[in-house]
């Protein structure tokens, strides 16, 4: 266990009423454990009791080494593992991580009528959402290596390439520099299809005049790196340019305003003013970003509906973009680190717009 | 909506005595709309009701054309999408898909004290569990690639060869193959690493005398293949030459036995029995196997706590292992399609030990 980080989850629990919680989320277990599982469909589940005590529930098939300070609970395929958890429970509120399977909840709730299920998340996510020292060096060192990726990517764009050839350029380079092999695909956009924000890469080829949005990301040592580039092949029509600079601009005003104690909101709204007064407002159809660490999207959300306050170590992207259906969507992404003086933004490749020859 | 798998799901609903279900799993709701979406933490649910009615939620961001015959409520980052769902329940019994996260249920319980949660899979998996014709062509057309992937892999084993060098050669080939994107990873394990039936690859170099265990899979327009081989590298010890002959005998008793109307327990049974007859049980850690289709590990369970009977158009995998630690391991599947008259094995890379040289 990870003595630190399991402090501030038990003050979290305490400030939040909580008298024991499941974390089940891989990443999360990981953070507090080091042990990382993927459990696909078997039960994880670390139970964290206000008095600072743990079990871990696994299924046997995970190998875990056993553990000099936390008690593992092994079952087997042929076990219901929910029974195992829920004999342990005391009565009264849960707190149960959020992304939980509910199979498994409904398991616990029809054993234990006593049990109170609330959302439980907050303690870890909470400690999570300010990333300490050592987590610092991981993100900054996955983002250097995304710059490199960028820059790979970029100079791989002819003519005739297609979405699909650039898509697996960028996992294979990522790769080379010693990323996880865990990829949920890259995104990669040319001309109208960037006006989808998720769209997935295919086999349309590349035209001239078309934007080529990448949207880059991996986790490298378990940590994401995530940064957006949209930069345009042989030329660059008017409208483009006008969407080009809005969002650059609005990307710029979110970072140039980031410090400890503001809201998040207030950052989501800082660029999505730059995008309104463009008069592009309806075009900007989701939240300026999403916390990053050991999870690609995590808390702290970046949007409208977002309160938390900015504190040092936390680490979100901002991207805003602009998606003219049928025409072509820019977006302009990078990840940031709060500071106590400002931000420093982690990963660094040029937003200087750039037509590609 | 594709309305004879629906019907089928709303028999199964009043079979069930269930009024209302949330379907969740993308692939659930790919099977019944049509419609795939990737949610990640935000929410899709497609709600059916006993009169066969159905509503979808979704997040605006998905961006799901119009469907002529199923209204799609939509939500933005900034609503709560648990609260327009819970809106639209009925009191009374809800049943819930297994995976769907316990936020959104946890959401709702909060709203509506009146809903009780009960595990509601059971009406689409059991439709999904037997394969319609057009399921059963693409699954026949993608374990027909993989024999190819597997024949390619083998081929490329090479002394100095690397896990990830023949991992990363798999998923290429796949990929020239028409292999959707997504991919969880291939499984290449050398000598005591197959020992671990979850080894993910890294750069353990081949040497002479290890086993080589290929455990390879990928969806392919959207349906898994999933095929294992055991292929020794130079030469085979005696002990790994015993291991293998029990292994493969294991997977043959399986799939001789079977046909419709058969508990799928005593399919594990037939195969764990061969390897405890052979002094190997305790080193058999997992189940026989799992249903394969849209999800690569889908009902039915193929293990000794499935009391499942066999119906024509199930399809399950067939993976019988020994795992000696520190030593090798040794695992043999297959995906089998239950006929009227008995099995057909999906793929034909041959299972006859082999020593690559």
């Amino acid at each position: 266990m990870n003595q630190k980080r399991l402090d501030r989850v038990v003050a979290n629990m305490a400030a939040q009423g909580l008298g024991q919680i499941v974390v089940s989320a891989p990443t999360s277990v990981y953070y507090l454990t080091g042990l990382y599982v993927e459990p696909m469909e078997r039960m994880l589940a670390l139970l964290i009791r206000d008095d600072g005590s743990c079990t871990l529930y696994a299924n046997e098939l995970f190998a875990l080494p056993p553990q000099p300070d936390l008690p593992i609970k092994l079952h087997t395929d042929s076990d219901d593992p929910a029974a195992l958890l829920a004999a342990d429970l005391r009565p009264g509120k849960l707190g149960v991580d959020k992304w939980w399977p509910s199979k498994f909840l409904i398991g616990i709730l029809s054993r234990r009528s006593d049990v109170v299920p609330v959302l439980g998340s907050a303690p870890v996510d909470e400690a999570r959402m300010c990333k300490d020292a050592e987590e610092i060096a991981a993100l900054r060192r996955a983002s250097r290596i995304n710059d490199g990726v960028m820059a790979a990517a970029i100079g791989a764009i002819h003519a005739g390439a297609t979405e699909t050839e650039l898509a697996d350029l960028v996992e294979r380079t990522f790769r080379a520099q010693g990323a996880d092999r865990s990829s949920e695909g890259q995104l990669v956009c040319f001309g109208p299809n960037g006006a989808d924000p998720h769209h997935s890469p295919n086999d349309t080829v590349l035209r001239r005049g078309d934007s080529v949005v990448l949207d880059i990301f991996i986790p490298i040592r378990r940590y994401w790196c995530d940064m957006t580039r949209t930069v345009f092949f042989g030329a660059v029509s008017d409208e483009g340019r006008r969407v080009y600079d809005t969002v650059r601009a609005a990307n710029e005003a979110a970072e140039t305003m980031i410090c400890p104690g503001i809201p998040m909101r207030d950052i989501d709204a800082a660029a999505r003013k730059v995008i309104t007064d463009a008069g592009y407002g309806p075009y900007f159809t989701h939240r300026l970003g999403h916390g990053c660490g050991l999870d690609c999207h995590e808390p702290p959300d970046n949007s409208s509906a977002c309160e938390v306050l900015t504190r040092p170590g936390m680490v979100f992207s901002v991207e805003p973009g602009i998606y003219l259906p049928g025409k072509l969507g820019v977006r302009v992404e990078d990840l940031v680190l709060v500071t106590e003086g400002g931000c420093e933004v982690l990963n660094n490749y040029p937003k200087g717009i750039q037509i590609v020859e």
